[in-house]
């Protein structure tokens, strides 16, 4: 095409509200508008992008055998009822009433509409199925953010396995689970597949493919030896052990006026953060709890819902912590002793706690602590679980190496579902033997304006994108310096012309700017190859061809330049 | 590809729901599933026939010079408002509030965003544009109806152009009438332009592209001669001119107390429907105005709206013409002296009625008339327009042949809109002058699923579809009889490789089911072309072709199958 009948609206400065590469990229080098925050315009160039992603996701899925649907984006509330999600999904769900008075739902995900098309199935013959889709999905995030990275409107590829057996979905999951490698390699997304938690999809088993970027919003714990990634949500580490003493035959009580911190306990009492435990309130979905931690170690909110199966989860609030303990956070803990007779407090406690003794925690009276604590001994502990962040440096649980942490964007999530939404929705086949059998489901989805902005995140610099070859919106910039000399057009015009016949993605900048806001265009947009057209080397027969991810430059007479170009395009 | 494979739902007994022929045959050959009224799950096969449908709008707007834009579904109240289309667009537009209590909208057009896109645009040089989208529209119809014909969310191919004059509006407009034209002729839609009532978008001027069908809810009024057609919302005819005797000096009063009704007046009291003033009472946003129609003519309410501008457009409650006028509906009228004193509602006319005199209309006294009235002596007509229903028969108002009524789906739209968008929304450009120019806009618009319902209402017969060749979900159908047989599988596989390395959209019916389910299924589906490979024509060395549209059969030696379809397919 010619950049003269192409609307890409560059902009001289960056955007001010850009903090990502790919906002500020994707704006600047007019990709992109905001409408309102959370939804962009895609214009031209990001058009051209999205469509190729969307093709090499649609080649990936044919391959293994995926077809094609296309899903109503809006939904009966009665779908999300009968799964349990219309209350589950909270405020992230867009509701709205029809003229008619009906609620209905914006689809954020469409594992209930998968269940209610597949309750027509009626013959295990008919499985396994994959069926996919490429469709808008609106969540209402709380704070969209980070240009396309966190939207409240985006393209999903969102596909949905059904099988008979567990066997069968593991075996939909694996085909998955390779093509969305395929796919990420494709798109040049050097995604790491890590172990995720499943929120609130529910299911056995998940894993989310990252994409290392500072502008990621999860944290990815992962191995160096290469033995082990999870999401910080999930990652666990090999702690080292703690030999305690045997402490004191029962609790002591202690003054702390002005300890309120594990530091100021640590400071002023001379107790390690390793040997407290820290009382943490919190509401799972509606029932106050207690959740422990040993002083030095942070909670994962997600463990704790997927612990306990809770949708609802927040910390209590200090009214509440005062109403049912009777003290202060910074005098909280869980000795059996210490809590106010008749109590109903679940008390749950991360593993890291398990078998400790001589450990000091609040006594719920302020401004007093209880030291020489036996947890066996001394705290009804309902529940244990593993509820603690890992931290870069401790060890891999599988080698023992120091794990690294890295903030990461999620361009991908596979969920080994089970048979929640094929039963909520009394989707039933007839087995073999005749008997009535649910199939068991998976659920795998890629968000392709993300990826578009994870391709960015991994392939920019200074100057502007890089886009690996076969994804950008162009491959050749064919640059006319003198569009004003004949010879020198027709060169251009040649060279454009051969590469467009040989099916390469080329743009003739044909217009009447100056070379260098030419030359800043191309770089910022991220195209390739630029074959720069001029009447100096013209005269001399020659053209140049830049790389635009080395800088390289290349003089080469008039009549190769399409085959120069045509071969670094193989690559 | 291979039918075991494919998820083709297709049903032994027509759904009992439906009535459009496609709405029966698409969800009966397993194209379509409804998820809730006016919301349709498209299926593989549906989904095969809607990418072509987008791929060859696709390639007939980049003839054009047309740009493809990705714009947002949802759309900030604030955009609306400005345009004035928030109020208007009533309870056709879904509308909600997100989790921080914003007003947001459904797009069930996308004129403000693109005007809103378009404001970044500074100079004249960057203009025309022509941008388009394939984007969910979303509109919450009072009665979604008919399959895919009239439902709440739909994919429309939009397309916006910007220019700086009427003169390059004119130009955009007629791109694209040539381009809908191509469109639809490639689809194998039989749409007519017809001239057409710009309803809510506003504009000087639109066409419409009408498929002529049962199941439209438009009516299209043509001249057979093929001087002129237009929507009945719009439509003109040249009526016979009457010839009225003077009448007596002033209106007379007379008795009817049981002539409530045209029909009544005529037969108790002789007066001709063509001699009668028939009297409506309408709401024009908010103000109560009578309209005039000769006796035997019919209102068009679009026309008043057209006529009048006014945006909510109803029938008075008999309640408030009582209220008004003293009287009931059947002994309406407007004859000044019959008016309630120091009244103030406006008198609208029919230009049918322009100069009539001795008429007969109501006296607003329940059961009295008058005659003998002259319109221009006895009534204040405000103003005169054409607010009537054009009917069969009547004179052509270019030829005088007579004019058909025929009913019709519509396919597309296109718009003349004017600088309503771009003023409300701050386009401005600096001209070659250095003013400040405010550029026009022209809208245009195909509903994807709506022409697939188009493409089946054109193309079916008793025994289902018929797909035009390069429209359908497979253009052949290869149909393995004997799965069994050595010889017979690898000659229908010969075939089926060969047609598909040759680009033929095939399809290999390799299941394991009777010869007749397989033929019904491949004739309901409607594939043009049906190879079918048996045991005893493998013997003989020979297959079948059989031709959906005309069902002739050709026997032909299996060596030249593929070449023959191959020849069939080029039409």
């Amino acid at each position: 095409m010619r950049w003269s009948q192409l609307y890409a609206p560059t902009l001289r400065q960056d955007p001010a509200d850009a903090e990502a590469a790919s906002h500020r990229l994707l704006v600047r080098a007019g990709f992109v508008r905001q409408l309102m925050a959370g939804h962009y315009s895609l214009l031209p160039l990001a058009v051209r992008v999205r469509t190729k992603v969307i093709e090499v996701i649609r080649e990936e899925m044919a391959r293994i055998g995926a077809q094609e649907f296309v899903l109503p984006a809006m939904h009966p509330a009665d779908l999300w009822r009968r799964s349990g999600r219309w209350e589950a999904m909270g405020e992230e769900m867009f509701r709205l009433a029809d003229r008619r008075g009906a609620d209905v739902a914006l689809g954020m995900t469409h594992e209930e509409v998968i269940a209610s098309v597949a309750a027509e199935l009626g013959s295990y013959r008919q499985l396994p199925q994959l069926w996919y889709q490429f469709q808008t999905k609106f969540r209402d995030e709380p704070r969209p953010r980070s240009g396309l990275i966190r939207v409240r409107e985006f393209t999903m590829k969102d596909s949905y396995s059904l099988d008979l057996d567990e066997a069968g979905l593991d075996r939909s999951f694996d085909l998955h689970h390779g093509a969305y490698r395929r796919i990420f390699e494709r798109l040049g997304i050097p995604a790491i597949a890590v172990e995720a938690s499943s929120g609130n999809m529910g299911g056995s088993d998940s894993v989310e493919f990252m994409c290392p970027s500072e502008a990621g919003e999860d944290l990815v714990v992962r191995c160096p030896a290469g033995d082990y990634a999870a999401n910080v949500e999930k990652a666990v580490s090999r702690l080292a052990p703690v030999a305690d003493g045997p402490g004191p035959d029962e609790p002591e009580r202690f003054d702390t006026p002005h300890a309120r911190t594990i530091e100021e306990l640590t400071v002023q009492h001379g107790v390690p953060a390793d040997r407290q435990i820290k009382t943490l309130v919190y509401v799972l979905d509606g029932r106050l709890t207690l959740v422990l931690m040993r002083g030095d170690h942070a909670l994962v909110e997600q463990k704790l819902a997927d612990a306990t199966g809770a949708v609802a989860v927040r910390p209590a609030h200090p009214e509440e912590i005062v109403d049912a303990l009777g003290a202060h956070p910074g005098s909280l803990g869980a000795v059996t002793a210490t809590l106010p007779a008749g109590h109903d407090l679940p008390v749950l406690a991360d593993e890291a706690l398990r078998g400790r003794r001589d450990m000091t925690t609040g006594a719920n009276t302020d401004g007093v602590h209880v030291r020489g604590v036996d947890i066996a001994r001394d705290i009804a502990v309902e529940r244990w679980a593993d509820l603690r962040e890992v931290r870069a440096g401790e060890p891999c649980p599988r080698c023992g190496h120091a794990l690294e942490v890295v903030s990461a964007i999620e361009v991908g999530h596979i969920f080994k579902l089970g048979r929640r939404y094929t039963e909520a929705l009394g989707v039933r086949v007839l087995g073999p033997d005749g008997s009535k059998i649910t199939p068991i489901m998976g659920s795998y989805g890629i968000g392709v304006e993300r990826a578009i902005a994870a391709i960015v995140e991994s392939h920019h610099d200074e100057a502007g994108i890089v886009w690996p070859v076969g994804v950008g919106p162009f491959d050749v910039a064919v640059v006319l310096l003198n569009p004003g000399d004949e010879a020198t057009r027709s060169a251009a015009e040649e060279i454009y012309r051969t590469l467009g016949a040989a099916g390469a993605e080329v743009i003739l900048d044909d217009r009447d700017e100056r070379p260098g806001a030419k030359f800043k265009d191309v770089e910022l947009i991220g195209i390739p190859y630029r074959v720069t057209v001029g009447k100096r080397g013209v005269d001399a027969g020659t053209v140049e061809i830049r790389t635009r991810a080395t800088g390289e430059d290349a003089t080469v007479p008039i009549a190769e330049a399409a085959g120069h170009v045509a071969e670094l395009l193989k690559g």
